[in-house]
């Protein structure tokens, strides 16, 4: 074990920390950074090495994730006066797990390049809990020969890492999934409310759409409607789960990336738009599923 | 076999013949009759006794089966001047199979009653090959009471009946189903269309997304996109399936009902309303997954 | 004056005992009915006399003019055990000024028909303050021979009266009107929050929009930002004006002729599920221009 | 006139040649570039003197105007190897009128600060027309102080030059304005064609709108029916005007800074998606007020 190469890790915020704690356990030196230092310290405290900024840990480590908020953060990481770029090694592997805007992961890749490193996009599905349990499902953009040695070390957090083409088909995969999520927990949400109305019982409803032609992992997985089923965040106030303002912040990413393409996304739009009224009106922090509240109309009212 | 009572059919079209041919093939008599009764031939040949009105038939048999296009249809043959009411005998029982507005549904239910007979709604899901091979499902509605009879006779047309509450809720439940099939139909075809823009392999996506939380019956066995998978209508000029004109009327009830209870559908309005578009742009007799067709750009344009 | 031939007023709510106080003014003789005889007391100290039923007041007046909240009331006031056309006289002359489905109205035409009678549908625009001014707009449908009959009447209680065509036009237009009303109010309503977040004075946003190709009665006389305008809902913490209630029930309107046509209508969709999720969080009192509040995100949260 | 100081002009296309033009008229010498330089034959003609570059455009004038296609022209004529701020004299003042994301506007207007000059946004509206005519609208964004210097030079091409605040608030009042258009004109097309099939005569409920709480520029002023107003592209089968391309491209920016600054755009959005697919479907190079016709379902389909 001791025997293994340093990884560098940047970004230790809720996945992050958990991602670099499945790495340590794997037997990987760690060396870590983040704009906050005190996020560091759980990892330090199981032997990571922690560092002042991205440039120094690019370096001592030639294989670096980072998992950052949003696409303005990933470039400054990379790109800025202390980021990966100013000190990489030649040979580098750079793997970024944010989840950003793919014409971003691009830009990065070219600039990688020119520094002799390879840029990966690599982002992730499944949440806190996966990350914790090392999970995670990796989506996977870059350039070809270098998936092996980008496989080694995500399954040691992840129990998918799919490969999808070139850079920010990794991104292209995780907000086109997203999107259809979307639009499909919307649709169930509005599909229920809309046969409790009309008379029926949503354990029943929720039974036909999964035999039929309306079945989705909203429906049959994450069900909206509390109490059709157990071990989701409907069953629990819509608490835990996914956050409405990620949901945006994806739906957000999907609308840039179609504006761009010049295509036509009219549910996708129209679920940006719901979950962004969603945000102004109160339900910032609840799970996505909580759509089925917000649509709903109470009868006395 | 010769001892069974006989049924009365109304409505022999595309689907309502199929289903009349499996009863026959069950050994029950059958009492047929349609508007066109050229419609009725067919059927004619292999046995059944064809009438002059839905009044004869309901003077001859007292279980009924209606297949019919759309609610004014139904309302004349129950309660026209030569309808089912005017010579129905008590206790029979009325089996409507159509897809139409589930207050009228309720509406005949308590027109049947006065005249002492028993009224439920069961429309059916699965499209004319399954009425041939006798594989539709038929979601039921009505007192509970008669479930058992009725069953007995749409187990001769079809694989699953499923109670679904009183009268009016298996329009419901065929609505709703139709409702959320509409949504994730126009969602995966954005979502795909988007995804094939940003460079990703349809094949792979659509395999990413089935393992996924975007997972859906239209992504899963129905995909819209040409060559992804075979025997469906993608892989057919989007010939044959379910034509969008049917698809929009059944959003047209699913909005009629939901403006009626003041339920807000939003994805589902949206859906009516693209559905309603391609109507009128050329997509009509096409399969309902041809709306990838309809939203996709074509790079030289 | 004294000479003046009676007129029958159904339907003494807020729009109707406005409306029949003008006609007492004018020096007609009003036969009165409502449902709720309470609603009549007023009218009836100012001389108007109050009977039982609707066909009370058909036998006593051969001009009639209703005033109800929706289809189901129109029904059951012209067509019910004591309607209107139970003692209706031959060359009678009914007008509706109810917002219905002019589908209801085009039927309403037919019965009256067989009854020798003459119904033309004249619903309103201009609200509660137009209403007790003698303000309204009436728009009219029904036989253009009647139109001058009518117009005597309507202009006792509106200002405008516009003859739209055949019966059922005047719902038509009416209904036309306020779905185009509904979708650049709450375009009018985005824009000014978009521009308002991009760093523009509100007053000075309006303003060019108002010299703009951006301009409607939304911007330049119902402005939905408050501090924009004096004397409109939105400077009176949208009190007072058209409820979102009454909005949305008449965008279902809408939405159902629309349907019944085969009629796309995408904004109009969307801007009648927007109203109904309102109602559903808390709106549905309020002037119909809080929608700019509905969709305003707070900028602490 | 021989005294007035020179102006630079970069961006000959189908608005730029006219607005130089405009220039040349009033007096001004013209420092052109284009990077199509035979764009520049005709102004060359009229006495502009041609140059290779924006940078050397930079070096002989001290107040230039630049009118190109979108964000990246922008940033590379400012910021370009070959860029204005290569060779900007301290002091100058710059004054770009293309339409695109005020963020862009801001940066560009902060690269220009580092070098000592000021970089004002000033979009228009008004089309080719105007243009030619001197007849456009000038929304300017930038320091006050600068606001009379650049309305000495703008008052040459247009007749309304509006001050809307600081840097970036011409662009933003240019995109509210025009997704509000989009909205309404989006809203008067499928209200007239709902009123069409209700029965009305489309000159009548133009009227009917027009003097109704319905009004709108795209009622009023650009009605998209044929037969109603004279005059307008509706008129002339949707040929000249303002093409659905542009549209989209103004509706694409529209959403872009909605989703930066987290506002709910619901019928921008719709719209936005609505403009796209007509692109898709042969309408990319007609008037946007063809949504009419692409909406719109013949009878006999």
């Amino acid at each position: 074990m001791a025997s293994k190469t340093p990884v560098g890790f940047i970004g230790l915020g809720n996945m992050g920390s958990h991602m670099a704690k499945n790495l340590l356990k794997h037997g990987y030196p760690v060396f870590a950074s983040d704009i906050f230092p005190e996020s560091c310290k759980e990892i330090q405290d199981l032997g990571a090495q922690v560092l002042d900024s991205p440039a120094e840990v690019a370096d001592r480590a030639d294989r670096i994730i980072t998992m950052l908020p949003s696409s303005p953060n990933v470039i400054e990481v990379y790109t800025g006066l202390k980021g990966i770029l100013k000190k990489v090694k030649k040979g580098s592997l750079l793997i970024d797990s944010s989840t950003i805007d793919p014409s971003v992961s691009k830009e990065m890749a070219k600039e990688a390049e020119k520094m002799g490193a390879v840029f990966m996009d690599a982002p992730v599905s499944g949440g806190v809990g996966a990350a914790r349990s090392g999970k995670l499902t990796f989506m996977v953009g870059g350039v070809e020969e270098e998936f092996t040695a980008v496989q080694e070390l995500l399954t040691c957090m992840g129990t998918n890492v799919v490969y999808c083409g070139e850079v920010g088909t990794g991104q292209a995969a995780k907000i086109c999934n997203n999107m259809l999520l979307a639009i499909s927990m919307i649709g169930t949400a509005e599909t229920m409310n809309l046969g409790i109305r009309l008379g029926l019982d949503p354990k029943l409803l929720s039974k036909i759409l999964n035999m039929s032609s309306g079945r989705c992992w909203s429906s049959d997985t994450y069900n909206p409607v509390p109490g059709v089923m157990e071990g989701v965040p409907s069953a629990n106030n819509y608490q835990g789960g996914f956050g409405t303002t990620l949901m945006a912040k994806d739906l957000g990413l999907a609308q840039d990336t179609a504006t761009n393409t010049k295509t036509a996304i009219p549910l996708g739009s129209v679920s940006h738009q719901i979950y962004r009224v969603m945000c102004a009106r109160g339900y910032a922090q609840k799970d996505f599923s909580s759509v089925f509240q917000f649509l709903r109309e109470e009868e006395n009212q």
